[in-house]
């Protein structure tokens, strides 16, 4: 890979700014132990219940080098995670690492660090040379080779751009990060024999705090995300218990948090206390779009689908709070694409995609999942088109290549995967659904992730890599028309078991096949109406899904059909006291029925991630902006109005944002960088000061749009 | 290898009495978390020097399993070092885990533990059910597969059975392992002006303790293992600085153990001391082989020689203990065999092999040196001849296929090794030495480790690979015959460059080729002349190869002369007052010449464990002692008394010993277990009433030998 770590990828902004200096790692290193850490603290009814795949970790001793020139001497200061072995122009050095005299001109600095704990760190900080992703690392040691004692480091060494975050001070240590907190208080609290229920309001993530302790024996917390499940001593999914004594004082914090709206609080022996209070523990994020709109109600789904996603959104891309908070590939690969319209935070996808990929060798698909291997590659391709940092590219790359080496290689005599022992194929929850012999999803999901490889191996200039993936992807597509597309149908069907494709058809492959757009339009708008239209083809009842299947109707133009599904579904939720989204919802259920899941009456979780999907459709579909160019070079904005009277909102783009206003008479939009294309129908001829509108086809217009400028268009709105 | 980790391997102990319980790992993990630990203790000057090659870490979560039945209720302590998910027969349990009931029957346990500091470890005792090597121990899983909630753990998951030392009590966590102690006092202490010199005697090893503290100031320490190197506060390659304060106790023992004979104990400021005593470090082992001749001299050097390598078996064996303290795995070869005919203690080896081995995926050499990947091979193949240790063969062969796969993808368009960027091709310290091109050498010990990998895959029952790599080593052979050997000059050339033999002549394939016994009686008769015994060919001054070069002699017959030359340089070293043997003697040098190495004046190591190998040449060709099937199930006893009047000596068996006694006209051998052989010549009929002496050729008689049973022979003996 030494063609990609050359210093061609250093930002800019570390080469101006020597001084700026940042603690430093081996790229996914930290992102590996932090995610081992977090994932580690889920608890079932008060055990221990660790993730249910391999984990990776840490390379225990690592090198870090530079090479720099000083105008003038510098006197540095070095501090590392671990113990740190210096050398500096190939000389060990003996002295204070917080004071290392560098005199001007040339040098070349090796710092070793071994943490068999934590994640070995660096931060170096002077007035010239500071610690910045522009230094490089590796896990191998070959400096030796040089006999001269100059540490080389070119022997055969495979260097790394470091990897880094945010930690800005020598003070903040990558392995004492916590996510912030902060106060929050019941807003109602109900007495009761055995103690008392009090509720914050609504889903909420922290730690409880117990205020007026005294007397001694137990104190018993039950959590609940709703009511019912608080008041379950038996059946509560989240539960604590504190020995209350003499030498305790007043205040107590509970050590692990929690997801709930409800606590249940019991009292044994003389224990008795006031009240619970908690701290809200959260992700400090902007929140950088926002979509309002004449229907209140959409509003209301937009907060609520915004406050889904920020819960969820912590160490890393989490699932759902209450149960499992662990990192899905799957339920990640939504929270890139809602994060990109709500967040925009590129440190969390690059975090939670390089804890996902772990390490070499691959034994196992990701989440041992087959859908969530492919799901990665796609948030890769993704990550690149809204962000387009190639720096992380070129470091997730050798992942990449290792991850497809394992999939390609459990392809059976038909180059096509399916489910082998340890392989878990899930799709979706759905009852009844076949994941036996050659399911054509999966199929559709790998000839897109070749897609992925092949961008991505251009990137880092691997021409050839570049031509294998794409022809791989080309084939494999050419096979899935073969095997699984049926035009009397119009539709894919779902699986080929032991060489013979049943007649069974699913939603599945269909709507993804029609947003990676690989259908002609004739085969869009015969999938639309003989599958995705056509209600004998088995119900989705999961976001999850439900997610990607208003995608690919509004990207069939069907906003309108969508915002009636969306008041239905999400709106439904909200009806019965949702104050975040959920893991599931089938309108048919009743009563405690909506709380159950996994033969458990509150295994379900009340706050998953996959429930927000509503904060990227709006952005993508309705406020209608997409990236055309990776980082937003260019992107186009397409408002649909979907029968509201008006829309408006805010798309965040790498360096700014997008603003939009559409209304039956008027768009306004303006953006802050890259180069934009407005593209809107009007029954009349629309008129612009601020630009030249140019008709494209029938009742059609565009309009260029350069950053900075505010543009009003008069218009008639049509669908 | 699903295939190997069946219970067909358990141990006959694990299975009769299972109310014994041991701590249990994923086998390797553990070795190479306390490799890492004990590695990264090496500082030069009182700078941090960890090792120059990758380290690996251990899986931070892994799942223990067993199937077991019990004849009635056991009520089982569960102890983990680490969180851990208990599961019964598939069912999550959430009591204590001091106290699971478990009802008698047939049951399945699964025991998931995570520590991302320690190696997660597992201990179980009940009446019935205790945790040992019968377990089976797995880093992937995959048991959630199976949808009814039992953990079946069969889809795809591969099982290795557990790993073990001797932490046979709860209270023994692994991670809290330390070495043992006793204290040692200075036999010598010499005042100075500015402190004093104390000598402890000898070589030794350990943590020195400061007695009688008082005042504020410094008090510097400065390690010689000689008394120039004590004396030499610029130059002493280790030393210590101990602030001094009012708050301190009278005694103090220092943190980190070191190596010497002697310490120079300066002060500054009003800081006192009244005396240095230390605490002697070592790993608690028998010297279950002895040997004693009519040469004082050579009882002198064996024991000299074992002191050494007591001194260097530490948590693993260690290259030296004042410099590297590293596992070198060269270095290492040589301990393993020398062990064989002193501790025979095989969790020495095992622990040794383990840790060089590491994980994967394999991206360099061990160490980054090509010959000490071939060596590890090696030391597998001689566990398994002197343990006959099949469960180790099992454990390690996955390691095997993955290095030797590393091994095989580097070689050339001639299916030779040489050294690509980052491979250390290092033979011997020699002047001059040329590592380019084609090394003989090291296509040699590339043979040999095919034969060790084909071998192994027998013991594993994969005969397809077994087959394979017997033929790699035969076309190898061919190849290196065809390459190197020079008919005319009677012997391996030195390497092939650019296609170019070159007609250089060094003894190291040489020497190999005999004892790896490649080579005819008349090629042996060759290379005896025209290389051992021819000074012309470059000379060896490292110990190390001199192990090989004596060993080669003696299974030429040439004791007497070998007994020469280890009286002539081992003896050259006790004349200049060695207590412990060197990492290199050179006789031409003069003074403190003899103490500088690697252009340091103290550079040289003192105490080196190749400097032992007396110990292994005078058990194996003197004694005479060798197994002929693994774990001594058959041996032989050939006795070679070199010019000697008699010898004497035990040579440890797994299960007991084998006692060898023989003079001019005595022999006396007796054994505990296995069937040997007795080899001798004598001028008359020797006499047995013990057993049947049989004669095979003129004047060389055979006595087939029972355990239990001492032989006396009368014979006169002849070379």
């Amino acid at each position: 890979m030494a063609v990609l770590l050359g210093s061609g990828s250093i930002p800019a902004a570390a080469q101006e700014r020597s001084t700026d200096a940042t603690w430093i790692w081996y790229p996914g290193d930290y992102e590996i132990w932090l995610s081992n850490k977090m994932q580690a603290r889920r608890t079932e009814r008060g055990a221990f219940f660790p993730p249910l795949w391999r984990y990776y970790s840490p390379y225990a001793l690592v090198t870090f080098q530079k090479h720099f020139t000083l105008p003038e001497e510098d006197v540095v200061e070095i501090v590392a995670e671990g113990q740190c072995k210096i050398q500096l122009d190939g000389a060990m050095y003996y002295g204070d690492p917080s004071r290392v005299h560098i005199p001007a001109g040339a040098h070349h600095i090796t710092v070793k660090v071994y943490n068999q704990e934590k994640t070995p760190a660096l931060f170096v900080r002077g007035k010239h040379l500071g610690s910045d992703a522009s230094w490089e690392v590796t896990y191998e040691d070959k400096e030796w080779i040089d006999e001269t004692g100059r540490a080389s480091g070119q022997s055969g060494t495979e260097w790394q751009q470091a990897g880094s975050w945010n930690f800005d001070k020598k003070e903040n240590k990558p392995s004492e990060f916590r996510l912030s907190v902060t106060p929050q208080y019941a807003t109602n609290v109900t007495h009761e024999n055995h103690g008392f229920i009090a509720d914050f309001g609504k889903e909420t993530f922290g730690y409880v705090r117990l205020h007026g302790l005294r007397g001694s024996g137990k104190v018993y917390l039950y959590y609940g995300e709703s009511e019912e499940e608080a008041r379950s001593v038996e059946a509560c999914e989240t539960l604590d218990e504190i020995t209350v004594g003499p030498d305790m004082k007043k205040e107590y914090t509970l050590k692990d948090s929690k997801a709930f709206r409800y606590v249940q609080v019991r009292t044994e022996g003389t224990a008795q206390l006031d009240s619970v209070s908690m701290l809200y523990e959260y992700l400090p994020l902007e929140y950088r779009g926002s979509f309002r709109s004449s229907d209140e109600l959409l509003n209301k789904i937009w907060d609520v689908s915004a406050y889904t996603m920020h819960l969820t959104t912590r160490e890393f891309f989490i699932d759902g709070i209450k149960r499992d908070r662990w990192i899905w590939s799957g339920d990640a690969y939504q929270s890139y694409l809602m994060n990109y319209y709500l967040f925009f935070d590129n440190p969390s996808v690059k975090r939670t995609l390089f804890a996902l990929r772990g390490k070499d060798p691959v034994k196992s698909h990701i989440n041992t999942i087959m859908d969530y291997s492919f799901y990665w590659f796609l948030g890769v391709y993704d990550y690149y088109l809204y962000s387009g940092d190639e720096d992380f590219i070129k470091q997730i790359y050798p992942g990449m290549v290792s991850l497809m080496d394992f999939c390609l290689q459990r392809r059976n005599e038909n180059n096509m995967m399916q489910g082998l022992p340890g392989d878990w194929v899930f799709i979706d929850w759905a009852d009844g659904l076949s994941k036996e012999g050659e399911v054509s999803f999966e199929q559709l999901l790998l000839a897109r992730s070749l897609e992925a490889m092949s961008l991505c191996a251009g990137i880092v200039e691997d021409s050839e890599a570049a031509d294998y993936y794409k022809k791989q992807a080309g084939s494999l597509k050419e096979q899935i028309f073969d095997a699984f597309w049926s035009a009397d149908r119009q539709a894919f069907l779902h699986h080929r078991v032991k060489g013979k494709t049943t007649d069974k058809i699913t939603r599945y492959t269909n709507m993804f096949a029609i947003f990676f757009d690989y259908l002609d339009a004739a085969q869009k708008q015969g999938v639309k109406q003989e599958v995705l239209l056509n209600d004998e083809v088995q119900q989705i009842t999961t976001p999850y899904m439900r997610f990607y299947e208003l995608e690919a109707l509004c990207a069939l133009g069907e906003q309108e059909y969508v915002l009636e599904e969306i008041r239905d579904y999400w709106g439904g939720m909200l009806d019965l006291g949702a104050t975040s989204f959920w893991e599931k919802y089938d309108p048919s259920e009743k009563g405690d029925e909506q709380l159950a899941m996994y033969g458990r009456p509150f295994g379900k979780s009340l706050c998953h991630a996959w429930g927000a999907s509503p904060v990227y459709l709006f952005g993508k579909y309705y406020l209608g902006v997409q990236p055309t160019a990776p980082g937003y070079a260019t992107y186009t904005i397409n408002p649909v109005l979907g029968g509201l009277k008006w829309i408006e909102g805010k798309v965040p783009t790498p360096g700014g944002e997008i603003e939009v206003y559409c209304s039956t008479g008027k768009i306004r939009v303006r953006s802050t960088e890259g180069n934009g294309i407005l593209t809107f129908k009007s029954k009349t001829r629309p008129v612009c000061k601020e630009g030249k509108i140019t008709r494209t086809e029938k009742d059609t217009y565009q309009l260029q749009l350069s950053p900075g400028t505010t543009y009003n268009i008069q218009y008639k709105y049509q669908k």
